[in-house]
């Protein structure tokens, strides 16, 4: 079925202990695109600058990306920079220019409009409201989001947190969102808010789905060489999601197969900058650790 | 098959930012055998002060534990105190009394010497050699360890690792015994270090076993309310040992469900101090909760 993501294209300028790279593609919608693309062709609503490459478009449009929904807007695209502390779960945002992005106002192309699954990728909750708006009858929408939005945005929030049938996060947005600081009750508190299923993100520790038909836990698929973690969690819901749409079903037993696509789209994703290591691995390479990392969640 | 451990039997006085519980019935060796004794009845070395109470040896007799092997020696019982912060993850030793066992030194009674599966608990390296070197012919053993010999007994350390089928330590440990940030990488370090498994063990994060015909990743058990994680990682190392011994069997698929019952064991003993949650525990609790176990991990 088909797939629609709300959410940045980008230039990112990182650093880790070990490099330093400019103007990197990135973005949550790149990141997404790109995983989701090994199972769907999916489709992508987002805002670039007149400065956006030319063979960066072509590269999503290479994978089956549709691009139809890029607005190009005349300025710069979307830029952020960042640096990773050695053990990769302290990330520093050193700077932030918005851009083109600060009023973006998505616009999904007519064809779009009857996507069935619909991933939400973090922005301001008025944002994905007017994204998702324009999605006729959404068969499973899920919807990422940050501190941010948590900290100036509560009131949109809940109401995006009642028309979302999931939301993805992470533990320490959990525990802000929640007011928990225990991850079990800070999903549970979560699931009051509106959402059918919370999906937790843990980085290197994995990740969670609770909801009324289903508990599931997945530890993270063993990397020993990570590059860059910047993606990773868009990632995971590319790689979830492409799953549920290529299944055309979001029962329990096929959000927790989800679970595994998404981990094992992150789990290449940490390995190279950018894009790079998703667009370089083949059908067999996921098929393959996926495989693995059911024999390492099999009892 | 028969089951012994060597370890300590300790009065704990424990501060959690709720409560603070004094002269609490704790120790390696009691929180590992009250845990294995769910499954089978374990054989205990030990050393205790006169001031041990009656009414505790008698609790661990009341659960089956062999409590032959424990010296009662003149002077006072080890005390430990500590304090965690509101996360549970940082805790802080206000105070070590070694006391009696300042001065242990494990002697088997003669009928523990046929053990099949041996547990030694976290002592000095030089402690535990001279503890196994008593065991005829053991199947199975399995070595704790801490911070304290990676620093300054090293070399007894390597020398052990040489002799043990497995060793258990938590996420701090494996990186400072191998030097090696990456978890999955320091466990591939600890092995080429004699052992033939590593236990991994990331708390609330959950554990994994890594062998050369396993690697098997298990969540924590979700506990909503955490009341005191003293024993928690010996209540593991019970259940996972216990569960091995009374199938009589270490091999792969073995390892894996011995993983379950360590992880399902822990989840009880953080649910109050000392060992009161896993004595109240039944059969039919742990029975329980390790079936919703296996639903959050099955995909």
């Amino acid at each position: 079925m088909s797939l629609v993501v709300i959410g940045t294209l980008a230039y990112d300028t990182i650093e880790t202990v070990h490099e330093r790279r400019e103007d990197v593609l990135g973005g949550s919608a790149t990141h997404f695109a790109v995983a989701a693309s090994h199972l769907v062709p999916p489709r992508l609503v987002a805002v670039v600058g007149t400065d956006f490459r030319t063979e960066h478009m072509e590269a999503l449009r290479a994978r089956g990306v549709d691009t139809a929904g890029v607005e190009v807007a005349e300025g710069e695209t979307f830029r952020w920079s960042g640096r990773y502390e050695a053990d990769w779960n302290t990330r520093h945002t050193l700077d932030t220019q918005l851009n083109v992005y600060e009023h973006f106002d998505p616009k999904l192309p007519e064809d779009y409009r009857d996507s069935a699954f619909v991933f939400l990728a973090n922005a301001s909750p008025r944002v994905q409201m007017r994204g998702l708006a324009q999605v006729t009858a959404p068969t499973f929408v899920v919807a990422d989001t940050m501190n941010l939005w948590i900290e100036t945005a509560r009131a949109d929030l809940d109401e995006l947190l009642r028309r979302v049938d999931a939301i993805v996060m992470n533990d320490e947005e959990a525990r802000m969102l929640s007011g928990e600081g225990n991850l079990i009750r800070a999903a549970r508190r979560v699931l009051d808010m509106g959402p059918r299923y919370v999906i937790l993100k843990k980085g290197e520790h994995g990740a969670f789905v609770m909801g009324p038909d289903v508990h599931f836990s997945v530890p993270s698929y063993p990397v020993e060489d990570v590059v860059d973690p910047t993606g990773a969690g868009d990632s995971f819901a590319g790689g979830f999601m492409g799953y549920l749409a290529r299944e055309g079903d979001h029962g329990p037993a096929s959000l927790r197969r989800a679970m595994l696509h998404g981990t094992v789209t992150a789990s290449f994703c940490v390995q190279g900058f950018g894009i790079d290591p998703l667009v370089e691995a083949g059908t067999a390479d996921l098929t393959s650790r996926t495989a693995d990392l059911l024999c390492i969640v099999t009892v």
